[in-house]
């Protein structure tokens, strides 16, 4: 029972990925690249500590340029975050062999998020994959308390934050545009990258 | 890590509470009666199987009631099994100790479902309880194969069926006043009863 699971290295894609092994799946981690920076290796760096297997997946630039164009004429990255995501999962689960992905999407996240007739058709469209989000149901009390037994996690601000998610290459394609991404993206926004294990006992298969 | 668990002794909430013993939680499962009928020991007897405690959770008659007049009025049961399931949750989260509610609500079931607001509602009306729903990012492929590792299971039509969920008393209540429940649930409702694990390896505590 593998499982492809999209993956930041940060808290919720951690979280998750532990719960899937908890119940039984082979987790594989997936993380995103556009090729213009080599921030996926932050996430490979804390797969390796955590202990589970990691691939790169790469995405076509021009994805990266259309999402940067949402953001531009929003004004704000939740168009763009959404549509890479969305992006990311269709590409991921048309892989031959894939018959499960998932990710760390939260209850109490606005984007990116799916909503039922979007997971459906995900799952439709795409062969019968299965789509699976072990914190859809789970709020924020809920994440910290299993979060905060699991790992040691580093919190800073996005623009400090050494991480693998969507937003470092968006924030990068803005600023080759001579956009400033502070224009964009909200300035207080923390965000979070997981060191490792809390402690030693704990594992990826415990 | 205490979490009451709403239980039927059906395959969904059994799911659920084996996911939450898997991530570290100590589940106490709570079957909802009002009282008219014992049916609440079938559930009982399927949290003894699988090892977990249990205990029940009697909410007044006049609840029942409600629920009884809102299916008459709809000619279908989803209002009044919506109705039932939220004022369980309100109950079990309003006693005193109680830190965590969760049940077996999934993505691909129209009722009993809290949307977000409704859930945030629960957690902050009731002094931060956490309300978790481990089957809520998981589609009807991923619980059926979970379910098809962990569980006998045997499947009937409603009307048949030795189960502990609210349906079981309302259709009671409503012939006792002289309503076919057949004209208000649908007639070919298969539902679910867990025996006890497929395995004997399979443990609650795993």
């Amino acid at each position: 029972m593998r499982v492809y699971h999209l993956y930041s290295g940060g808290k919720d894609s951690s979280l998750a990925a532990w719960i899937l092994t908890r119940i039984g799946y082979e987790v594989k981690l997936v993380t995103v690249t556009f090729g213009m920076l080599d921030n996926w290796k932050y996430a490979e760096e804390t797969a390796r500590r955590l202990g589970f297997k990691h691939e790169i997946l790469k995405l076509p630039r021009e994805l990266l340029e259309r999402a940067a164009e949402m953001a531009v004429e929003d004004g704000r990255p939740g168009r763009a975050i959404q549509f890479i995501h969305e992006k990311a999962l269709e590409a991921l689960a048309s892989k031959p062999d894939v018959e499960r992905v998932s990710d760390g999407t939260r209850r109490d996240d606005r984007v990116p998020y799916l909503d039922l007739s979007k997971a459906r058709s995900l799952e439709d469209r795409f062969g019968g994959v299965a789509y699976i989000r072990p914190l859809l149901g789970l709020g924020y009390r809920t994440i910290n308390e299993l979060v905060g037994r699991l790992f040691e996690v580093e919190i800073r601000e996005s623009e400090e934050l050494e991480k693998s998610d969507y937003e470092v290459e968006l924030r990068h394609l803005l600023r080759e545009r001579g956009i400033d991404p502070l224009s964009i993206f909200p300035r207080k926004h923390y965000q979070s990258r997981v060191l490792g294990w809390k402690e030693e006992k704990v594992k990826a298969r415990g």
